[in-house]
């Protein structure tokens, strides 16, 4: 299935694909897409409602973030060993965690603003793991039975607040927009293998990023399985799973966002995302 | 006003100090205490109710976390120059941030569980801040405008995956029951001044942690003006402040939790948590 989310932002209604491809409207079955409404008992019930029977919505519209709120946005940090290098860092031995404010999760064709005083904006196009049932020492085998689905996401990131200012990387990925997310929740089974995606974003039409969940260091099974050796993940987490060499800081000389410039990320299957940069008021 | 929540959990029920000291029951006057339930209007949709026409709770028994879910779970770090020094880390020259797992929230008498192949269980008594409105690019002056109240935070920490472990604290900071908030909000207008309250924590009896607020590096109004350049704060986001010195990773030898230890947790004024530690399953 493909879930997501139309309408005004902080407004929106649950829709889904249907095989046509038009949005139907499941305002009317489910409240929302988010925490417990993306567990896997909850897509269990959206999978035995007879889709043909759902109003169809002819105009949608925006296309908001596929999930409505996150109990947590996290993210794994230098999961391709080519964007390690280009970040100047050794390829980690063991998944390297941090989170986004929850606050930062967007919609796949907002605008993404560029916060005030940034001057090293950068973009990161990545496989998102919705997780669909809580998970706690959970094993690497048994790890993909806790994820509801993937997205498309793009964890846009300040490098000076990120890595120059004291402390966490969290300062740098947090702004609101930061988190453009969908358009579309694609649950698991749709998907298949998540080690095979490609993986795209361009920049003003050039594309500078382009490569494989395949070339991942650590994989979803893996990552999940590794997180809930620390912490309880719950339904409705999200986890973006790291992004592959391409990103602005990596070139030479660096480049980086300005206002006017437009990101078109995709992982390929899961949709594809379009981002104009404005810079703060 | 301290508000409070009661009942088993996952049923608790929000409530409310009287000028008795006795529990009066809120459930039939608001949902529960997170995210809008504890804005500024919210609040003081609460203040207009008349106290003593509430039901009186005799018997409340367990006390939950004061909120019953927290959007972000936002944390400073080396926030008073002893524990910096105790850490083996320079004084911050800005506030340095992180965060707990939202799945870390817990509530203050409930057993602190140690995680599987956990060696270096630590704790920190802190100051936490509720945020009751939407706080982007707030100036120093206008912050404390911004806060919803105030409460007592054990920053359960595992030193070891923390630190050793690669990458971000995030790891040793997230496993569940890591985060003891409550027992009670205690709305700001209750506190007064938040940089002149008492911290201590009491390990097996023996006082460990001893200081006042007063001592903190950066003030509640420099740490959420700080935030919100990076971020948008919102209602019901919680914000540990940062502990003082007397940490089990401090001492000489260090001294990490080990089942059966008792933590009787206070920031003066805003209630006093006590946990047992006991071993992950």
């Amino acid at each position: 299935m493909k879930l997501l989310r139309f309408g005004p932002k902080g407004q929106e209604k649950p829709g889904i694909l249907d095989s046509d491809g038009k949005v139907r409207d499941l305002s009317g079955k489910v409240a929302d897409f988010a925490g417990a409404g993306v567990s896997l008992e909850a897509l269990e019930a959206i999978r035995a409602i007879d889709i043909a029977s759902l109003p169809v919505v002819e105009n949608p519209g925006r296309i908001g973030s596929c999930l409505a709120s996150v109990p947590n946005f996290f993210c794994v940090g230098l999961n391709y060993a080519l964007h390690a290098k280009e970040s100047g860092m050794d390829a980690p031995t063991e998944p390297v965690l941090f989170s986004k404010a929850s606050s930062a999760l967007s919609g796949p064709f907002d605008p993404v603003v560029i916060p005030r005083k940034s001057v090293k904006a950068d973009w990161e196009v990545e496989l998102g793991v919705v997780i669909g049932k809580t998970a706690l020492y959970v094993s690497e085998d048994d790890a993909l039975d806790h994820v509801a689905g993937y997205c498309t996401i793009n964890d846009v990131s300040e490098r000076e607040f990120q890595i120059e200012k004291l402390g966490q990387w969290i300062k740098g990925k947090s702004a609101p927009t930061f988190g453009p997310t969908g358009p579309y929740l694609v649950t698991a089974d749709e998907v298949g293998d998540p080690q095979n995606l490609r993986v795209t974003l361009d920049l003003n039409g050039e594309t500078v990023q382009d490569s494989n969940t395949s070339d991942m260091i650590f994989s979803v099974r893996q990552i999940v399985s590794y997180m809930s050796q620390f912490m309880q993940l719950q339904p409705g987490d999200i986890i973006a799973t790291g992004t592959p060499s391409g990103v602005g800081m990596g070139m030479k000389p660096q480049r980086f966002l300005k206002p006017g410039d437009v990101m078109e990320i995709e992982v390929h299957g899961l949709g594809r995302q379009r981002q104009e940069t404005v810079a703060a008021d």
